[in-house]
């Protein structure tokens, strides 16, 4: 490995002014999100075309030098951690190459950030639904890479389910281009989901063809409050079953995780006269301006009273009103710092099994440590819970944090034994390596690990990340 | 390659008769369902379970002997064509394994028929939507082996959008478990969407779990003439733009194609008063049975004819006037039989382009031949057409057929030229491998060898398919 000549190299190709190795331009690259890990870089490259990135990999693997790609670094399990790497930032390659609103689709550079995205399809009348906490920084491509869920998945599924094609460059330099915006296409594999949820690890995906969905013309938001989480399972199988796709959201929260809002956020009500174990928060959109989603929201809670599976339940009278009940469900995570250490998991099962897994889990929560205080919540109606624990009252914050690796066992082994998944949203990178050997099908692993070896003989991408 | 040691060792294994070398045995399975192409066998080998099917595959790896997967053998391009190879029949692996209708999956041996992963659905209260002319006959397996398309594509997606895991048999033998029922899971590279479409020349599909979906309460079909395929484009957009996923069916029909159906069908009547240039036969359904469908589409295709999208239009009127509209569409590819000869092609082109791609296409094949029968029909809806030429009257069929290359290089250029696809639905197979090398990418394409290389390095599955 020759660093040196690599970025000599690089700083002809692209430009010495976009390859810094300057301790302030790294440091940003040098970490992830919430501070566990840090690494380190020999330069952070910013390429401006995709032939520019072409010449980082040809540069890299000519010199065996290992590359982690950059988007927007807003990753939660360390899979943009640097170990005397090039970061390679794709901040440069950010145009809008192209929208077709009559075929719903949308070319676009992989450094676009999300809400950016966003904006240039709803001026076309269009939306692109994939909606995330980090979409004013985190970038398409590092959505594509990782194959990001959020709150939208339950209508029109995670990132891999929007996107039709990809250009993408390969460890040594050469440009696949599959950038196809078509539903339909069996000309050869699907190479465009091997590269999405790769995390980086074969290769740099440099543009994709987006899909675009007609943008919602009404939307009605409800909470409902229910005696326990398998009254709420009851009343997503009634909403699900009556409107189909017109169900676009349906949240959860634990009586504690609504308690925690109430009790820190600015503003915050309960929504409901008295207490529930349980809560649901759910949505109904639809592109039909004259739809009655009103009226059919409010008859189907009548009915999931009748039939006993909601205690109580309002629903949105306003744009003002629906948004104040989903900012009751979007500062959970953030609430939760106030109430001290959070031990965090993001797991996902069999949507038939969420309310076993509530049960469950808090049960071995509590086994383990009788007095912390469990908050599973997240996107049920995708089987998908962010079943966090917040420390008992009074314990210090690092002897709680020290017990992470046997709250881990004890989810990780129910979920698995449910047949569920340890990252269902936010992908394996550096924190979930170890966890994820545990509990993959072998032989998956090594598959993964042929395919790896295929198209990265050199082991330069993102080195040390999922495998 | 000892062909007959392995087949000792399969009788040992799966019993003498399930090892069948008569030459009645083996008939069905060395042709397609056109007859163009016929091949060879050694022997059909009926496993009765994943292991079984794992035997097989490691007897073969022992011996290098080449094996092609069979499930209906319905495909329409030679890819389930042997030479010389052991056929293996996946007849007697059709068991439903489980439903779980609150999850809205079941999971499937891969040798279950569409029509009956059909009817469990439905004796759950729920719908599998992938539906194909072949239904009565073709497996499941098969389906997600060649990643089939159908009727129902423009709202559910293709059969790689409806499934969730897999289960596996790689040609060593090996088994890769990968049946997660999870709307979400980020654990590793996507294998599933690898095998899914990849002709059965990466492993033998043996299980797999599906998605279900709420079954339609009611639908409403209606049919509708237009002045040309431009305006039908516009009706589309029109009718997506305001139901978006409640429109599940958007299908297009040339005045030729309505002639030949009106003329050979049995009972077939025009449902329009007067003859128009361009057809769309389109429905809404839903699971609501409250929702007032019929009143939306009413409204809809009054709107259309005011701003001159359509010139005509019919709803039916009972479920008995639906299925009459249905077989207008369901009956083209049978009656074009009457006419004469017919060249065919599988292609998608963005929906934007659709139209273009008719008026084009029909003005290359008429120069060509200016007295030949163009009749472009199939899911406008998701860009997918099957352009089929009619040959002239009275010319002699042969004569007609021996342009196929001709038609082809025509119509595919169009195709090429509009970032399109040459095969949309029906794969590669035998048939388009050549055409293939002419339209793929060169990096995808070593992109796949090397992937093909990397999983079955002997080159035992299916070989000679797709690459």
């Amino acid at each position: 490995m020759s660093a040196a000549a690599a970025l000599d190299e690089l700083r002809d190709a692209l430009g010495a002014s976009h390859v810094d190795t300057s301790a302030e331009g790294m440091a940003p690259h040098l970490t992830e999100g919430r501070g566990l890990y840090s690494g380190s870089a020999i330069a952070v490259v910013s390429p401006g075309s995709t032939e520019e990135v072409a010449e980082v990999m040809r540069a890299a693997s000519r010199h065996g030098v290992p590359v982690v790609p950059h988007g927007g670094n807003t990753g939660l399990v360390g899979g943009g951690v640097p170990t005397d790497a090039i970061v390679l930032s794709m901040r440069r390659m950010n145009r809008i190459r192209e929208i077709d609103a009559l075929n719903s689709t949308m070319t676009v550079d992989a450094g676009c950030i999300l809400q950016s995205v966003h904006e240039v399809a709803a001026d076309a009348g269009r939306l692109f639904p994939l909606s995330l906490a980090s979409q004013g920084s985190c970038q398409i491509g590092g959505n594509l890479a990782t194959n990001a869920g959020g709150l939208n998945v339950l209508r029109y599924g995670n990132t891999r389910e929007l996107a039709l094609g990809l250009e993408v460059v390969l460890p040594d330099g050469r440009i696949l281009s599959d950038l196809t915006a078509l539903r339909k296409n069996n000309t050869g594999y699907d190479l465009r989901d091997l590269f999405i949820g790769s995390e980086g690890t074969l290769g740099v995906i440099t543009a994709a063809v987006l899909k675009l969905f007609p943008l919602p013309r009404q939307r009605v938001t409800a909470f409902a409050g229910c005696a326990d989480p398998h009254k709420a399972l009851a009343l997503y199988d009634l909403m699900r079953g009556s409107v189909a796709e017109n169900l676009s959201a349906f949240e959860y929260l634990p009586r504690f995780g609504l308690e925690i809002v109430l009790t820190h956020a600015d503003g915050a009500t309960d929504p409901l006269a008295g207490p529930h174990a349980a809560y649901a928060l759910l949505e109904l959109t639809s592109p039909d301006a004259s739809a009655n989603l009103r009226g059919t929201l409010e008859g189907l809670l009548g009915r999931a009273f009748e039939d006993g599976l909601i205690e109580d339940a309002t629903i949105g009278a306003s744009e003002t009103q629906n948004l104040a009940l989903w900012r009751l469900r979007e500062s959970m995570s953030e609430m939760q710092k106030f109430e001290g250490g959070s031990i965090k998991h993001d797991v996902a099962v069999p949507v038939s099994r969420v309310a076993d897994l509530i049960d469950e889990g808090v049960a071995a929560c509590l086994k383990l440590m009788p007095d912390c205080r469990p908050c599973p919540f997240g996107h049920f109606g995708d089987g998908n819970l962010h079943f966090n624990i917040t420390q008992p009252k009074g314990m210090e914050k690092a002897a709680f944090l020290s017990r992470w690796p046997d709250f881990n066992h004890a989810i990780h082994d129910i979920v698995a034994g449910m047949h569920g998944s340890i990252s269902a949203e936010h992908g394996i990178g550096l924190v979930k390596r170890e966890e994820l050997k545990r509990y993959k099908d072998p032989v998956a692993l090594e598959v993964m690990r042929a395919i790896k070896a295929a198209l990265d003989p050199q082991g330069i991408m993102n080195p040390g990340k999922v495998l």
